[in-house]
């Protein structure tokens, strides 16, 4: 009796809280959150209102996708398959879950996001944290040494959610990754290509590419007299210049890192710069730069990645930037972040202000990021055989996000299926001949309805024509029976003409062949 | 040092474990998973063999999918996606976790298979066991009263895992339904004509898809005089007529279920029965059966359905037979099933004999089952609304392994890439031209390849294009550049020609169309 009194005051006090934000106007998801807590409360009271007590809702930070955002998810992906493929990738698929061990020690402090399962007698178990881990452990187990593969699918993370800006607990990864010994810098700036073509065809505004080296930021770091021991930590407070201001940089690496005033001035004056690949020459000309050999191998090869970008088109959109540093501890060599330009896109993507996690976050409206990394296969083979790696992820979640905000803005209809026609009657008792018109029809490989009914309406057929974007109804009646034709209507134009029940698969064809 | 003693004691019996299977010849699955036991016994005694200890393996049950194999997949799936879209579906996708109450109650015994996650804090979660219950709770949840939708993705089983014969604890499953009030049997019979296209274009060999209605066996259980309460575990039972002899199933009709030997020799009358319409038509008019008007209310729905399907044209396919009975709890109507008739194939679907649980072991050769169920939704709905569904699921699992079995036999090759033209020289210092060539191709919407070697040998670069299925090369050298031209060279005839380099990318697409 204690404890109903007490969820009651609970459910009073939730209650408040969604009158509250509803009052408020408060975010969708956050009233639904709010919402689905009250729920809970309620169904604990127990039987009281009925049987029916579950709460229905998904789990937090996960989401359906209904028939129209999958239709939007299958162009976007279309639209990346095909230009991996346009680059000779194949794809693999791995688990969604993998031995907890594969994944451990790989991701630093983030792997306190990692979902484990529970130990249910047998292996211990966590859900895949990011494609890149397992392709690293498919490498490794099956001794492969030259790949050139796409893999998309699911990953999991027990981040915070941020529902609204497109930031999930399960989540689309989108990858693409070349494996194996080659000559500098040709796969390297495949990538970028890929990344270009992408994000060109995707239509989603202007973009840039900035490109900078792990070695020429290590280099960097070491002339500009930061401690051997502190370049990873430097480099996240750099990695931070995309959204905060030089000056409050600064002050972290002085007061909390404990660097020089002078270190952190001089790499203020190279995190400024920005350029092509004259000012990869500039930099190895660089009294204090040259000093390093680490920068100037990172130097040469961003000048030869500028020569084969430039034969790949494709500089334009390329900026060599010494304050792009990225997150991740795995990469070696050259590291890559595409984001849009265009202000009405960025403030989508202002998530990332409040310190998430991973790479998705790096910056303001980033969309696609990458890098070489050539020691994470080696951690998982026996003997620690190197295969080198670069690779690219599409911030997929992102851009669906703005492709659904376009599609809500837009005037034009998202199609969530494929019909071409529907076939229909105008009068009662034409079940078997519409069954029979629409058997035809699908022997043909044309795509085509009929309404589930014995006698449905003639209006009520042409309505969901309109609906869900039919363009030709076949329409059938005693006339039309008799005489061997179809009423064909052009459901946009309300146009009707007789065919030939002989012709009506080519005149379908001819009419719908954009489709 | 007692552990260590005792673990090298064990990696010896487990090592002679292993050579006892390779010296029999087992099964490569079998082997390798004695070989990781030994391996995981190998790396509990630590720090001797240096410091990569990493099992490298996926989880139990579970395996990669290497390229060929999703080459396999892909046309797969595209067949049975054409198919579901030729018949007007959405599609839509949900989470692979569920809250775990949200499974609770759906799946009686098999409950134990499921998989649930860890505890972090939080809600406690689910790995879906299928796709069905979560379809239900989307539809409950959205208020969905009318949807055609299809949902292929992977579902999770802690089951007694069968890899060499096709059973995962992570699988596809694919799964085609119809929600909402129609008139009788219309949307039913679509379904089937569905898996009548899909096997049909999978040419998979010939098959055959049995009807019933949970509605006839109840009837029948009935008028046979079996009590009400033993209806569903009957069932069960007669749901193994298509491994198991009548003999043994009468047996444990009679000695484990306690039925009269009266009632069971009357109901293997009945589910010996097999014809069409007909034996629909004379069941209606059996003194017995027809009092019984659950089974009178199935016999005019499966007559409906026969006269649905002959309009659909798959009537030489589909046989009415009274012994099928299905695992699932959830029917409420009509039930079906599809099995390869082919000897060649039955083979590799023998699992099933070792009783493993689900709908996926319902026969030998099952490769797609389905039915009506119109209370699920009510179950989730707060208020018990219901919406009558009706739907299939394509044994997906099986029909890969069919196909690589297949591919494996033919002669042919499968491609894992598209590739149609490798871009090549046959000197040196020309990676600038090939790169130039290789952009115009891409750009053009050509699938191209270039080696990343800044010289390659004309013959690895030809190597290449025999190992990939690449059809064509272009090879350029200093006379080809001075000239203008691209030297064509056809890989299955080694015929070479000049192409005039403004004309390149159109001879490409006209040599490469069927592609």
């Amino acid at each position: 009796m204690e404890e109903k009194a007490q969820i009651q005051e609970a459910i009073k006090a939730q209650g408040e809280v969604v009158r509250l934000l509803k009052s408020e106007k408060a975010s969708k998801d956050q009233i639904d959150e709010e919402v689905a807590k009250l729920l809970q409360l309620k169904a604990r009271l127990g039987g009281d209102e009925g049987k029916h007590q579950y709460v229905l809702k998904t789990a937090k930070g996960t989401r359906d996708y209904n028939p129209k955002q999958m239709a939007i998810r299958e162009k976007v992906f279309n639209t990346i398959i095909s230009s991996f493929k346009r680059h000779g990738a194949e794809t693999i698929d791995t688990p969604v879950f993998e031995l907890k061990e594969t994944l451990t020690g790989k991701y630093g402090e983030d792997s306190k996001l990692i979902y484990d399962l529970k130990d249910q007698g047998g292996e211990l178990l966590s859900l895949r944290y990011d494609l890149t881990v397992p392709f690293a452990r498919y490498l490794a187990m099956n001794k492969i040494t030259n790949i050139k593969r796409y893999h998309i699918a699911k990953v999991y993370r027990r981040d915070n959610p941020a529902m609204t800006r497109g930031r999930y607990r399960e989540f689309y990864q989108c990858d693409f990754d070349i494996a194996g010994q080659y000559d500098a810098m040709i796969p390297d700036a495949e990538c970028l290509k890929i990344v270009y073509e992408i994000l060109s065809q995707l239509d989603l505004g202007d973009f840039c590419i900035k490109v900078n080296d792990r070695r020429i930021l290590d280099g960097m770091f070491a002339v500009c007299g930061v401690p051997d021991d502190k370049f990873r930590t430097i480099c996240s407070t750099v990695d931070k210049l995309d959204k905060v201001p030089w000056e409050e940089v600064k002050k972290e690496m002085v007061n909390e890192k404990g660097l020089s005033e002078d270190a952190a001035d001089q790499i203020g004056e190279y995190v400024s710069m920005r350029g092509g690949m004259d000012l990869a020459e500039r930099l190895l000309q660089d009294q204090k730069m040259s000093q390093s050999k680490q920068a100037c191998a990172g130097l040469s090869d961003i000048k030869l990645l500028f020569s084969y970008m430039h034969l790949f088109q494709i500089t334009d959109k390329v900026v060599f930037d010494l304050s792009l540093a990225r997150g991740l501890d795995y990469y070696t060599g050259v590291i890559y972040e595409a984001v849009l330009t265009q202000a009405g896109v960025a403030a989508v993507s202002s998530e990332t202000q409040n310190g998430a996690a991973g790479e998705e976050s790096v910056s303001v409206g980033s969309v696609a990021g990458g890098g070489r990394y050539d020691g994470l296969v080696g951690m998982f083979d026996p003997k620690g055989r190197k295969v080198p790696c670069v690779g690219v992820s599409i911030g997929i979640e992102r851009i669906f996000s703005i492709m659904e905000q376009k599609a809500e803005a837009s005037a034009e209809k998202i199609r969530t299926t494929e019909v071409q026609i529907m076939v229909a009657s105008a009068q009662k008792n034409l079940l078997e001949e519409r069954l029979r018109l629409v058997t035809e029809l699908w022997n043909a490989g044309i795509k085509a309805e009929v309404m589930y009914k014995k006698n449905p309406k003639l209006l009520s057929q042409l309505q969901h024509c309109e609906e869900s974007g039919i363009p030709l109804v076949a329409i059938l009646g005693e006339q039309e029976l008799k005489d061997q034709v179809v009423k064909l209507r052009v459901v946009a134009t309300r146009e009707e003409l007789d065919i030939p029940r002989a012709d009506l698969i080519s005149e379908i064809r001819k009419r719908t062949s954009a489709a």
